[in-house]
C-alpha cells in the first residue's frame, strides 16, 4: 500500500551489471529519461529535463535483462520508486532507484524478437509443466528465431 | 490534460491486424490483463479478474508491432485509455481501448533481441539524418543479430 | 500483481449512493473524465473525449465519500480498473469500474477543509489508540473548523 | 512526451511555504510517502521504506494549497517527477521534486468540505464567466458550508 509506482520510457545509459547473489540474480543499470516537448514556433521536438534512475531487475527479470539489454537501447520500465538519502563520509547522497517489476524494449523505436524463458520452479510462479520446462533463465538470449508457443498461455 | 493514462502488463490475445491508412500505419490487437494474487493459505499464485483491452498502435509503433508481436506473447503497454459507449442496431456497446504510446515485450517472461528502426521522416519526430536513414519501418522484424548502435543516442 | 491501476481527474457526475453492506459501507458514483487540449490556433482549451467510470469506495473511504462528495465536484481518484463484460437479457453490457484506493477533491479547482476521522478498529488498520478513538466514520462531515492534530502522525 | 508522471499518497511533512512570484503564486512543501505492508504472521500492517518529495504547486493550485493544506494532513498528489543533481559548495546534492498537476486530501483518512474557487481569467483556463467570477484564489479557505454550484460544470 502506498508504494510509489512509476512507468518511465527512456534509454539504457550504462551496460547492465549482473550478479548472482544468494537471494538470486540481480541486474542493474542506469536509465536516462528525457522529457520531449513540441516547439510549435520552430516546429521541432526539443529536449526537456532528463531524469536518471538506477534500475534494479531481480530473479528471472534480472537474468533476462542480462541476456537482452545493451547500452543505448530504448526501454519502458515499470516498478517501485525508491528515493534514498544517505550520509557517507560526511557527504549527503540521494539516489533515485526503481525496483523493476517489468522491463521491455520500446517498440516505438524498433522491432524485437521475443523468446519465452520457461521456468523450472513452476510452483512458485506459474503453471508451466512438462518436459523441457527446465530450459532455464538466460537461455536463448541471443537467439534469432521466434520460438513457436507450445500452447496458449492461460494467464498474464 | 486529464488524459486517462494507463500502464498494463498482459498477453497478446489476438494476432495483430495491420492496415495502411491515409493517416499512416495502424496495428490493432486484443490484450488480456489478468490480476494475480498470492494465496497465502495454499501457497500458490491464483488468477483474479481479467481485463480485456483493444490496443491501437499507430505510425512507427504500428509498423514495429506488426513486425514484432505474436499471439500469446507477454507485453507491457502504456497509453491513453478510452472507454466508449455506442448505440448500434438498438444495442448498447462499450469498449475499452488503449491508444498506445509505447509497447514492449515483458522481459520478466523471456528475452528479446532488439533492432532499432531508423526513421526516414526526421523532421516530424527526431533528429536522425544521413544516408541509410530510410531503412524503413518494419525492416528487420525477423533479424537475428543485435545491430551495433552507430552512435550514442542523444534523446529519450 | 498485474492489477490495472489508474489515476483519473474528473467530476462527480451522479450523487453518491451509499449502502451499509454486511462487508461494510460502500459508496458508488459516476465519474466523468474529460481530456482537455490546448488549441494553439484559437488560443483556447477545448474538450476531447470523455471517459465515464463507476467509482466504488469501500469501508472508511466509503463513509467519508458519503460525508464529503457532492455532484459536480472535481476529484482525483486512484484505484484498480475493472472492465466487465456481461450478457443480460440477450444484451451485451460492458462497464468500466474503478475500485478506489484513494479519492480527494481537486485543489486546482478550489479549497477544502479537511477533518481527520479516527478509526475505532485500530488493530485492523492503524495504530490510533486511546479515549476518543471511536469518534467514528462519517462524523464531522460538515464541520467547519480544521481540527488540530492531536499528535504528529507516524505513517503514510 | 516521456514525462515521468507519478501519483503518490502520503502526508504533508512541512508547513506549505507560499510565495507570489512574477510568474504567479507558488506553494511548496515536503511530502512523506511510506509504503505499508501487511505482515501476515503478526496480522498487522507495518511500515516499509519512506520516500520524501518536495512538492511544487503553481498558479491556482498553489493558492488553494496555501488555503487548504496543513502539516500532518494526508494527501494524494499527481504530477511530474524531477530528479535533480547539483554540485553546491563541493557537495553533491540530489533532490526529488514533484511538479504537481493535482493535489487532494485523502478521503480514506477523513472528510473534507470543498469550496470551488472561480477563476477571474476565464480565457486562459476555463469558461467561467459573469459577475462574481473574480472571487479569487484563496478565498473561502476556512469556509464551512459547501457552496451550491451555480450550474452544472461542463468539463473535467
Amino acid at each position: 500500500m502506498n508504494e510509489t509506482m512509476v512507468t518511465v520510457v527512456g534509454n539504457v545509459a550504462t551496460t547492465p551489471v549482473f550478479r548472482e547473489l544468494p537471494s538470486g540474480p540481480v541486474a542493474r543499470f542506469r536509465l536516462a529519461v528525457t522529457a520531449r516537448y513540441f516547439d510549435a514556433v520552430q516546429n521541432v521536438w526539443t529536449d526537456g529535463h532528463t531524469n536518471f534512475f538506477t534500475v534494479w531487475a531481480r530473479r528471472g527479470l534480472g537474468s533476462n535483462v542480462q541476456g537482452s539489454l545493451a547500452i543505448g537501447e530504448p526501454v519502458i520500465v515499470q516498478g517501485k520508486l525508491k528515493v534514498r538519502d544517505e550520509e557517507r563520509g560526511g557527504q549527503h547522497w540521494t539516489s533515485a532507484d526503481i525496483d523493476a517489476t517489468t522491463i521491455g524494449h520500446d517498440l516505438s523505436r524498433g522491432t524485437a524478437a521475443f523468446r519465452r524463458v520457461l521456468k523450472a520452479n513452476a510452483a512458485l510462479t506459474d503453471t508451466y509443466a512438462g518436459a523441457g520446462a527446465g530450459a532455464g533463465a538466460g537461455a536463448g538470449a541471443g537467439a534469432a528465431a521466434r520460438e513457436p508457443l507450445p500452447e496458449p498461455e492461460p494467464v498474464g
